[in-house]
This record gives structure tokens, C-alpha cells and sequence, in this order.
């Protein structure tokens, strides 16, 4: 593989599992409020979707004693691509293997970033098969549009803390193949966040510093709905379950995303945000580099960063 | 190169010529109504791009007695992916050879389609800068956001017609790699359209039969906006401009696009379409097929299709 | 009081009742898709309110044999204002008396117009008081934000058809005080549609004429929603949930409403309308006038006007 | 006239004069940003209008020594209704007696609040009519749609401070005949703020503390936009213009005006707001009152209320 030439081996970020202390406070919150549906269900898990997901499920809710993340999982473009990014994976002495009896999907190549979130990766999937009730009039949509809560239209990014951002942008950089569209860089040099894109969407994967020195942490997770205006009126459906709202809704500087970020029950970040309107085109796409200054500066509209979001994640530590 | 493997060598649509015999009121409309911005002139051509083009241009309005696409390009991905593209298309035996002296990008392949549409590949480009005017407040976007016209964001896709879209979509599919998202095929077994995809965006080019039997001509051309509320405000703008509106806004239930469609002053068909919400992620999507009956239907939520629009194209003929 | 002097004693259309040949198809329309909700049940009747209607109810949903219109209700600015408006309605010959066991509002004067709508208008009225799962987080509005089907957020206006236009609104002006906003008088002086106001809203009530002769038919009712993204977002919900659509979304040019027409499933048509952001803030309106050619011009943006707006209307004839 | 009976005989808030120290960038402001269009010239007043404001103007803008508000004016709903008011505010002591030479309008009586606000009604108008170049396609709006800048509608309301709210609120329900929608009440009895309204608009006066104790001063003025994604759309053109964004946008929990507050070059708040969603339709709308523990919640979905909201007023003092 030249340097020179982009790696398009990872189509998408596919799912995630969630941990949960509060099992079914958070179910509640994925189905009523989120308006995502249930695919399946598995010892301590629940599996769900938004309507436009096209695999078996987008995210697994899993009861244990902490909230935070289980595990995370990319989908290949091709069974060749998985096998070149488990070559590399493999290189990197960060491989556990593959696991092989998995819900919705095929073998999956496990493995840890440098911080230790769990993650894998595979190709073979289980497509969503509506049932009757769930049917959409259009056949090119995965199933019936929500008309239930926000109605979240597909999963969209994740956003992880690690004690070392630059380590692990280039361990992902290096095993997946994926682009730096924007970052923050102190003036000191040291890197405080990476936002890390695999095909058009401008980032699926993105790295921030944990100030509290903590390792494995989730920042939040996101689902995309299709416009600002279903942002607005997702922060009124929250107002009325008494949802807690942290930040929003507001636009990012950083990528220009419009945001809505909540606690769901289990004490996770969840974020809304419309993430298409905006697409990285550019294959040689320049990373924006954001400055210490520039990042002080709040959000697009002058919004200041509320102060949770540089410290909450989850699991809480001390 | 394995057959199951999806080829990521196209980045996407990068600009297209446009031919009008009414070169000034046609530039009025794309600066006026669209608020697109003029970045060059050469001979009997003005260069113009959408505020968040990333290129030198995405339209090259060219003076001319008759209407219709000129040409139009494609941006590969990577020197390697021009080179295995041009390998194809010269093998395909419709290369043209190069040209060295293009504005604002490097040396293009030329070659023809079946139906005898210009098109041309290459990777070097220039990326635009902004005069001090245009710079946009958030450095993460190409210039700065237009609030005069429609203000559309960038180029998304163009409509070719053919008098076989089978031979043009099969050779786009050899020569360039791209994905069958969507098709129309009528009981008799013809394919009436197709739908073809290189990334995440559902469609780049278009092709459908051209009911009068020519060659070469152009559909439409489409720039997207980032929301459904962008295009009724469009409808609204279009109105007072004394556009006219062929049909629209409404929702295709083919690729679900929000539409409106309307007639710049040379008689070329423009859309502004919201093309950003829904994207193809899974990179074995299945070919969604719409019988002779599904399309009779009309449109998503009912209006029958427009007569002109299975008829009109440009140039005019007969 | 002069003639010169705007009467301002109508507040509202308060309610109507809608009759249904299918009442539990009807209310399950009104309900999911819709997203109303139930206030009660009496006889025949079940009452449905959106969710910042603030009283009682302004839906009465009535098992019949035929669709049709019920009775429709306005709500007087005063106890004095409804004497004053009783006054006018005996005076005009079409009083019916009082009726006083009324589900949810107080004693109310019954009248008809000349066409024979059934009407009546009243001031006392009970106020909704939200049950605990109802109450909405800000105080500030009548129930909780609903967050299933389109949540339409409050009665808007009803269309009533007459065989002869003039009559009706002449009438309406005498009695009810309301203003003619706009007006459709075709080349040979004949009235074929009058938009009424009472207030700020644009229209209350209109009258177009039935082209089949018929009298006391229904055209339409409509509900109000938020903006036009939430229309679209009804028309996406109508589709799944295989409601029939009728025409729209699209804006009218008279009036400049955003429209959705769908018929319910005892067969009245049902709008959904933004007919909030244009108000008639002046006292002295003067009424638009649409010609004959005018009105031939289609829509605001186009479309032509489907053939059945000019003849469907419940109950149907014939 | 009975206690019961509402008075209906201010039809809406009609124009108002807004001094600034910088004429010539304040004017750019309200043309390029907020997209309004210039309808006279007079002495050192420019006089402007949104673009369906139907009156010769809804702004004055005065070069002035300092920031402020030089007047307001209310249009009555007809000239008895004028008298009616004229005759109260007599009653009150605070009248100025005629103006008879006005811009735009006629005999003006003019008047004061207890804490010094200029104020002025009429009822003699003069209807704008559009030049060619801003004729609008539809006959029923006052001039064409504006698609440049923001594109204010209408003048909507304006927000005053005062050192004793309840004396203010007081005179113009007892002068002008307003209603009060909801008031800021504090645990000790004390009005902190009072919204009025004369229609079906939720509010077109408001009066909040002067919390340095000065009097005169001016909170905001604000302009009505159709729907929230034309105010985030107004944030990105704010953000690009340069314009010091205060707050916002974000939905205030009093009145639920979805919001974004902005300086105008001479020093003014300036409010872009969506006020017509939400109707007063009720004629005995019982008064909102929120204490002083709800007022510190902040807004609707729990942003921090700014502090210079509290504090900074024009002229600016101290």
C-alpha cells in the first residue's frame, strides 16, 4: 500500500454496546424518548435500532454494575479489507482474536486501542428484516420512519476519552486506515483531540483528552437525525421526560455539527446531532487544526463550552 | 483486484460545463438565484462554485448556441486510483487521451460515455481560496456562507440521457467502479434508470432513457442546500425571481430526495436537492429495483410525475 | 356602534364536530396519527383536543351514517360580546335558541348559516386541566409537547362549502363581525371563495362554492402545526401510516398557507396548515381580490390544483 | 365600558426609533444583516421596514449622541378606539397632546410610561407601496420576499426596562387596554417583569427591572422571522457579519420565543424571534407568574440566562 493513497477498508462505525446500571431506565429512554426499536434481546442485553439502520442493530444496552462502553465494532467494506486491517491489527500486537458467535453479524476480529476501549471488527452482517408492523411504504429505507419520540435515523459517531490522544489517533490511524479531518492541538504541541473519518461522514471515531486521567472512558455516543430542526424539537421531547439536558441545542465550531447533548438514565452522554448536511468529499482532505486559543473561544455561535463536558464520562471516576 | 471487492476510486463529481445560448441572464441565475460565486473567466466560460465547494469551481458556464452539458469530471481519489481509471477506460476503448491545460486542476482523462457525454478524470486540483470578502469565520468550511439567493452549499449529482442506460450504466460500473444503488426496470426486462454511487452519497450520476431517442443530453444538474426548509425557502426565492418551476418541492420516492426543479434562463434543468440526510453506509447495498407499476405511482407522497419530465432534456430536439 | 368600527367579538373557532360513518377507524387517525388526545366520551362522541388547545376539546368525533360536518362552534370575547352577537343572529332570522347541557363549555346560542352549516357560539367554557401524564414541563402551555404521530398543537380553521358564497359570508360579516381577508370573484361578479377572520389569524373560517350544488358540506378542517418542516414530517407519517393524500404539501397562493390534504378515514378531509407566521396585524385589511385567471395559475409555486379539491366535499353527493 | 369586557383597540405595536451613535453602521446592520429594505429618508432619520411589514416603516433609525430608544408607536384599531385611548391617557396626566406632521402616519397622540418611555398612537396610516424592484408575485404580502440577509418579516415587539415594573404595567392596562400574559413575580411580591399583549399575539410590550436603577432605558427590539431554522440560519449569518452574538439561539421558557440576541453596531439588543407559532386565542387568558426560583432555572431547555441580560440596557449608564 503506497502512502499516498487513502485506505477505504472501514465502511462504517456499526454498533456499540452501552453498559448500564439502570437497565431498564435506559431502555425506556432508547425506545420512548429516542424512538428506537427493539431487535433482539440476549442474556443481560438489549438490542436496538434507529429506523434507518440497515444492520440487525446499531446499539446493544447490556445491564452491569457501571455505565460506560463494552465494546464498539466497525463494519469492513469486504472480506478482503478485513482481512488487510486484521494484517495490521495483528502488527500492532493489539489483537485478541476473533469471536465468532456473535448476534447480527459475522466474525469479528477483537481488539483494544491503546487505551483499552474495546473494540472489532467484521464484515459479515445479519440485514434488518422488518416485521409486518414495522414495514416502511419506501423499500429503499430499513424500516418504518419513527414517528415515535425523536425518531433517530441511524447511529453516527463515537466519541472516546483516552489519556493520550496522540497514541491512539495514530494506533487507529495506522491499523484502520481512517483520515484526521480536524483536531486540537495545545500550544505546548500536545494533542487535547482527533476526529477520525473512514468514508464521506467528516468523523465517525473521535479521541479527546480524559482530564481526569482515566482510561477506557466513553465521552458520548451519537445518533443522527436529518435536520436542525429535528435537533429543536428533540430537546422539547426531552424537556418533557425529564431528560437531562447538559449542553444545547448549539452548533460546534469544531465540524459544524448541531448538537444536543443528554444524560441518558444510565448515566451516558448521548448526543443528537444532524451529521450529513456537511460531507468530506476532498479524498486529500487537510486536517483543520484547532488551537488552544481558537478552542477557548466556545462553540460556532459563542456559546461557552459547559465546563461537564471537558470533565463527565463514563464510567464516573473518583 | 477481486470481483467482491467495491472500488473507492472515484472520489466524486467534481464540476461540470454547462452550455447556454444566454450566457448572461444564465450567470445571473447561478449568482443571483443560486448565490453561487464566480472564482475565474476563461474564453467564453465563467467558473463558478457553491460556498462550500472545496475546488477551484463545480460549474463552467460556457457561452454557446445551444444548451446542454459541455462536460463534466470526475475527482479520483488518488494518483494510484487515476491511473488504475484511465487503465480501465483506455481498455474500454472510449479514452480520449489527456488534457494538461485545464483551469483549476491538473492534467484530465477524456473519454466519452456510450450515449457520447463528455467526461473527463483527474486527481490534482486547486483548492479554492478565499479573497478576504468570502473567508468564512469557521476555517473548517471552504468559504464564507452565502445569505444572498438559495445560497446553495455544493455541487451533489448530475441526470444524464441516454438512448441505452444498460451500455452507460454497465460501462460506468467497469470503467469507473461504481455502485448500482437504485434502478428502474419495466416488465419487459428494459432498464429504464439507474442510479450510481461512488462513496456515501446515494447517487452521483444519473441515467434514464431518453424517451425521444437522442443522444448526449443533459437532465439536470443538482446542488444541495442542507434541509428540506432550504428548498421552500428556494421556492419561495425562485418565485420571486420569475424562475420557473417545472415541478416541486416535493419527495422523490426514488433515493427519497427533496426536490425542486426548475428551469435556468439557457433552458437547463437545475435541481436544489437536500441530498445529505440519507447516505449509503453499507458497502454491499443492494440494488433497490423499481418495477414499470412502482414507478406509474409518482412521487413519494403522491403527485404523478410531471409529463415534461420524462420528456424534456437539453439540448432541445426536434 | 359605527360602521367604521372592527368587532372584535368572536375570539376563535372554538371546536367542531366531525361526523364519521367509521368512528373507530377516525379516531385512531385522529389519535396516532394525528396525535391527539382523548378528553372524553359522551354518547356517540369522543372529544380530542391537540395539545395546546386550551379547552376542553375542539374535536367532537360523532358516529354516523354519513361524514360530514356535525356543528362547528366559535367562542365570544365576553359575556357581553355574545349578546351582542346573539342580538344579531336573532335579528337575522337563523337563531335556534340556546342549548345548555354542552360537554365543556357553557350555555350556547345555536344558529345556521344560510346554507345551512350548523353553528353556535358561547363564552363560558371549562379550561383543560392536564391529567399527571399529560402535564407539560413549562407552564406556559396546555398539555405536554406530544411527541407520537404529527402532535398537531391546536385547531386552526375549518372550509366550509355553500352554494352561493356571497350569502354565506354576507351573512357571517352581519352577525359575527369577522373581516374578509381574501376573496376569489370570478369575471362575471359571482363570489367563489371568502376567506373570514376574526382576529390576527389570516382565516377562521372560509367558503368556496360547491360546484355540485349540494348544501352544508364540509370542504376541510385544519389543524396547526409549528412550521412547514413539521408538515413535511406529516406528510412522511401519512405515507407509513397509508393515510391517503389528497394534495401537498405545497403552499397556496391565496393566503400563503403551507398545506398537507389527507382524508380521515370516514372520508372528511383533513389539512395540516403553519398558519401562524402570516397574521393580519392591520385593523383596516383590505380584502385581496384573485381574478378568475388568477385562480387558474394553480398553487403559490405551480402546481396545478388537483380536480377533486374543486368537487370532493363530505357528505358526499350523489 | 364593562370590567369583564376585554379592549380591543390597539391593533399591534407599529414602529419605533432607535437612536444611535453609529448612523451609518447601524444602518448597514439592519439592511445586510437583517435584510430590511430603506422606505425614506427624513432630517437624521433613516426610515426602514421588513418585508412584510405593511406600513411605510416599522423602524426609524436616528443619529444620536448615544444609543436608546427615541420612541414608540402603537396603531389603534380604528379611529374611535383612538379617541378611546386618547381619552384615558388624558385621564392618566401623562399625555404630550398631538403631533401632527409625521412620516408615514397621522395625527399621532403622544405620551409617556412612568418611567419616561416615548410613546405615541395613531390610527392614520400610510400603506407601503412597493417599487417595481420589490414587487412581490404574491399580491396578498406587502413586498417581495427578501433573500438577502436574515429577511426579517415584521416588526414583532419591544422589551423595556423600567425601575418600577408594576407602575408601568399598571398605566398601559389601564391606557391602553393590554392584557397581561405572564409576569416575573419574586418571593417578596415584587414584579420583576410583565409581558402585554393587545391580540393574538403572546406579547407585544414588555417590561423587565432596570436593575441599575436608571430609567428610559430600551432591553430589545425584535424582529419575527418565520420558524426556528431561519433564526439558527440568522446565527451563521450573524457569525459570518461579525455581529456580537449575546445569547442564543435557544427557547426561552417565559413565552417559549425561540431567541438569538444580537448588538446592533450602535450599542442596541436586537432580537430575531419566531412569534407566531404560539397564539393568546383565549380572551380570558389567565396570567403565567413565575417566581423567583423558576426564573433560575434559565431557559426552556436549561441554558444559564447571561448575565449582561440582566444588566445591559441602552443607553448604556454607569
Amino acid at each position: 500500500m503506497n502512502q499516498d493513497e487513502p485506505v477505504y477498508d472501514i465502511a462504517h462505525l456499526a454498533h456499540l454496546e452501552l453498559l448500564t446500571p439502570k437497565p431498564e431506565e435506559s431502555l425506556r429512554f432508547f425506545v420512548d424518548v429516542m424512538g428506537m426499536t427493539e431487535s433482539g434481546r440476549k442474556g443481560d442485553s438489549v438490542y436496538l435500532r434507529g429506523w434507518d439502520d440497515y444492520e440487525h442493530h446499531s446499539l446493544q444496552l447490556t445491564a452491569s454494575a457501571k455505565s460506560g462502553l463494552g465494546h464498539l465494532a466497525f463494519r469492513a467494506t469486504s472480506p478482503q479489507a478485513l482481512q488487510r486491517r486484521v494484517a495490521a491489527l495483528e502488527k500492532s500486537g493489539r489483537g485478541l482474536g476473533w469471536s465468532e458467535d456473535n448476534v447480527g453479524h459475522g466474525p469479528a476480529f477483537r481488539f483494544t486501542d491503546p487505551d483499552g476501549h474495546k473494540m472489532e471488527v467484521y464484515y459479515e452482517t445479519e440485514w434488518y428484516r422488518a416485521p409486518d408492523h414495522l414495514r416502511p411504504a419506501l423499500k429503499n429505507q430499513a424500516s418504518r420512519f419513527q414517528d415515535k419520540g425523536i425518531g433517530v435515523r441511524r447511529i453516527d459517531h463515537i466519541a472516546l476519552l483516552a489519556s493520550d490522544v496522540q497514541a491512539n489517533r495514530e494506533f487507529m490511524q495506522a491499523t484502520l486506515g481512517c483520515r484526521v479531518t480536524e483536531q486540537i492541538i495545545f500550544d505546548d504541541g500536545s494533542e487535547k483531540g482527533a476526529w477520525l473519518a473512514f468514508m464521506n461522514k467528516s468523523y465517525d471515531v473521535t479521541y479527546a483528552e480524559d482530564s481526569l486521567g482515566a482510561q477506557g472512558r466513553l465521552h458520548h455516543l451519537t445518533y443522527a437525525v436529518d435536520n436542525r430542526e429535528a435537533i429543536l424539537r428533540a430537546a422539547d421531547i426531552c424537556l418533557e421526560h425529564n431528560v437531562f439536558i447538559e449542553t444545547g441545542p448549539h452548533k460546534h465550531a469544531i465540524q459544524q455539527t448541531f448538537f444536543l447533548y443528554v444524560y441518558e438514565p444510565g448515566g451516558n452522554r448521548v448526543e443528537i446531532a444532524n451529521a450529513g448536511a456537511r460531507l468530506i468529499l476532498a479524498p486529500d482532505w487537510k486536517t483543520i487544526i484547532w488551537s488552544e486559543a481558537e478552542r477557548k473561544k466556545g462553540q460556532a455561535w459563542g456559546l461557552k463550552t459547559i465546563e461537564s463536558f471537558h470533565t463527565y464520562g463514563t464510567p464516573p471516576v473518583g
